[in-house]
């Protein structure tokens, strides 16, 4: 656990030292839960970005992409249920002045709990050594199956307690427990509210005639709303999907891991649009097609999970989530769900528009069913980065911080250096940067020693270095430098192009979505 | 007028039609001042986005690109100067309860002075045919002059009144010149305030915590904040340029012109730091920079001119629009201006941290002076599209309607089309599809006769129509079928690939900046 923790804050050092992602404003000490992508960290967000869209919109000629608005009529959050339903059970200390989560307080409490069983299970297996049975042990030490129950019954009442809205039930329950405010220890608390997670504002002047909106909480809903315009203006025939990417808001109160979750993020998401009845069939197939994508990318199929979720939202009649192993353990990633036809048929009733599809096969009109995969870009971001950043052993006693990051989403794909900074070697070396950029993002460096620059280079994730020397001068051959590897070769300098070519190009690492 | 006017109602109408644009949350009546981007529309924003960002930050060695947030902290529009002066004055009637921008009051009166004086060139005009002397009537006439000199009066008052933020004498003008409400006519009028026009929203749980935040009205912002951060991470050497394309929000009280002023819209914007002293410099350089980015895309030099602001805002010491030859007449389409050190002063002032770059040719730090390019996408997707939108005759008494877009910028690049939807023509023109959309955005069509087919095509914009029929079942050639003249031609279909590309790659298009 102290290993991931240092592992998760190399991660975050590392993203800020080579440019990926600074904290958000920080000259002013910065936005809590809110970042900014570097130069390094906008290219990379790009590559995966465009991974994606090629993926689902230009690979597919039933999914067309679109780019609705942030800001969305109010009434669009009534009918999504997120007005009445996306909340947060809040709870205030009144010393302390701290505002937390009623469940989080709950949960930690219990987590506590867990970390007594935890406790006496090492105790045990310290003391019984090769004869120790932990699963005996649960079940029949007397304190631990106390312990086991307590928590139990501490999470089931809170379920229940937060599903029938009985928000002084929480309350007393967090009473009952003793639990004190983490910061300052006090039990003075207020009562337990639910707390709205859109950020609202405001349009037009701030006179009574001003309208209430909200920023986007997801981007799903600005797909729905016009789903009808695409499907008429485009033609398209179901099945088919629509797909965006795109700005999302939480007003989080609890936000942390760093890009994990933030109250400012972006969404990859698409919904396809199927007869009723089909749903199981695609989300089996979404679930499939999905996960092809993320194993394309090379990272290690052990490092993906499905966790299929056994309570389902009020919008799902089915739903998996694709985990991805994160510095701190297996988190969701991406979600594939199984919407039915809640939300069009919701925005049918408040808008009194129809929202149906005249289907011309079996001659009949209804309201689609729809299968959803969602994808958050940072996710996805920290997920790449992270699982890229790797300490090397160079077996001489020294190490090496290298960036593996698939090359295709490589925001550098290759530095060039001369060897020396004469006998016209950066020129030679700025001719070849001239003939590169018109292709890939390139970049020149004469600074320090080129094994240090390598080093640099190896950091920030570049795939290729090409460096000039004073051979090149005679026989136009150039050295290309292989991040991973570290392996050089000899090439003459019209072939360096091709070379990167064959690593970077997004069609070669979107055509192993087949293997 | 009146035909300007129908142009481009028939562009909007246009742009819904063939999927791109659509208004914001239409099932709900609209939000106004908002719109969504439809399958066709998301692919042209993209398209412009990239042609932006590969000339200015891939081709640029010494530029870069980042993505900061939209929400920052909220001391950023304090320094920044929006918190005090990003106002409009505005004025309520107290009986129809409408509001409006009193300056906008004001200039709508001066309007119809000066409608007057064009009513009375026009009689003059009319009664001294070729004799008419317009220069000479202006100077002389008693009327007219007198109108002139009301108009003048009157703006030049305002602006001063406005100036000395003597807001009382606004709406004293108001009065005395008796102007009443556009819509009851009433002449009760509320007293005349600023309104800021940035959104504004709550960050955390809405209590005595909870922290006052805008949405950004522009990217710059986000990066100045961040130019210590990428200067030093990025290793940096002044001249350099950081550039970002990213949503903004405005919350304008008179809002229209479709996607020209809009309350959420997107920027793409470069702030290059130099040395002070070399602004001229680098401010004329990056107004030509610019203008041969827009000639690039071949709309027709005589479509933009260049506006030199004689009135600066606070920040700038020199500043230039390029204007575009819109629907509504020449508008503003791109900024330039010279920002001098007026945003990182501030921010050094406002965060206490230097902000200052160590130049080591002169051996001493300074704030550098900034020289920004600003253009909006939306103007930017108007401006092609509108420009592209023609109604052709095709001289046997018929039209066409055809979207000439710039064909890098096309939205899908080929329609292949079987001649009959049998004798295996549609399994020939899937295989095709199979093997261009890895390169393309492309579409399959089978649906009505291959003209209709074809004056689709040529109404969404697409630069190519591949046509699969019997001979290529004998040969392999297909009809290759060209959107701006019309012309077929018959070719290997292994040739299609090489054909299309040649026409719309993006390198050989940003070639011609040279030009």
């Amino acid at each position: 656990m102290a290993n991931q923790e240092d592992d998760f804050k190399k991660v975050i050092s590392h993203a800020k030292e080579y440019g990926y992602v600074f904290q958000s404003s920080e000259i002013y000490d910065g936005l809590s839960a809110v970042y900014d992508y570097g130069q390094n960290g906008a290219a990379l967000k790009n590559n995966i970005k465009e991974y994606w869209w090629k993926a689902m919109v230009q690979l597919h000629g039933n999914i067309v992409g679109i780019d609705s608005a942030i800001l969305m009529h109010p009434t669009t959050w009534k009918a999504s249920g997120h007005v009445d339903a996306f909340n947060d059970p809040l709870i205030d200390n009144k010393d302390s002045k701290k505002r937390y989560r009623a469940d989080v307080l709950i949960e930690d409490h219990v987590a506590k709990i867990e970390a007594k069983i935890d406790k006496e299970v090492a105790k045990a297996s310290k003391r019984f050594g090769d004869a120790f049975d932990k699963e005996q042990f649960l079940a029949t030490n007397p304190r631990v199956v106390e312990y086991q129950e307590q928590a139990c019954s501490i999470l089931k009442r809170m379920g229940k307690s937060l599903e029938n809205e009985d928000l002084a039930d929480v309350k007393s329950l967090i009473e009952e427990l003793g639990i004190g405010c983490p910061l300052s220890g006090s039990k003075n608390w207020t009562d337990v509210k639910q707390f709205n997670l859109m950020f609202g504002t405001k349009l037009g002047a701030s006179s009574e005639n001003a309208m209430d909106l909200y920023l986007r909480p997801e981007t799903a809903q600005g797909i729905f709303v016009n789903f009808l315009n695409v499907q008429k203006t485009g033609r398209m025939k179901i099945p088919f999907g629509i797909a965006q990417i795109g700005k999302a808001f939480r007003n989080e109160i609890v936000a942390r891991q760093f890009i994990f979750r933030q109250r400012e993020f972006e969404q990859m998401e698409m919904q396809f649009f199927i007869r009723p009845g089909s749903q199981r069939e695609w989300y089996e197939k979404w679930k499939e097609d999905r996960i092809k994508w993320h194993w394309s990318l090379g990272m290690g199929k052990d490092n993906y999970r499905f966790h299929d979720h056994d309570k389902l939202a009020h919008y799902a009649d089915a739903a998996a989530d694709i985990e991805f192993k994160f510095p701190f353990g297996f988190k969701e990633l991406e979600g594939i769900h199984s919407r039915t036809d809640f939300d069009l048929g919701n925005h049918e009733k408040y808008s009194s528009k129809k929202l149906q599809y005249f289907d011309p096969e079996l001659n009949e009109s209804y309201v689609p069913y729809v299968v959803e995969t969602s994808i958050g870009v940072d996710r996805m971001f920290l997920a790449v980065f992270s699982n890229s950043l790797q300490e090397e052993d160079l077996g001489n006693g020294t190490t090496r911080t290298v960036l593996k990051l698939p090359a295709v989403l490589a925001p550098t794909k290759a530095a060039v250096f001369p060897l020396v900074k004469k006998d016209g070697l950066p020129e030679l070396a700025h001719g070849i940067v001239e003939d590169l950029k018109w292709d890939f993002n390139v970049l020149y460096d004469e600074k320090d020693a080129v094994g240090r620059r390598y080093r640099r280079q190896d950091a920030a994730g570049t795939p290729f270095c090409i460096t000039v020397d004073h051979q090149t001068l005679e026989d136009g051959t150039v050295t290309v430098r292989h991040r991973d590897t570290m392996e050089q070769q000899r090439v003459p300098k019209e072939n360096v192009k091709r070379i990167i070519a064959q690593e970077v190009d997004m069609k070669h690492w979107l055509r192993r979505m087949a293997d």
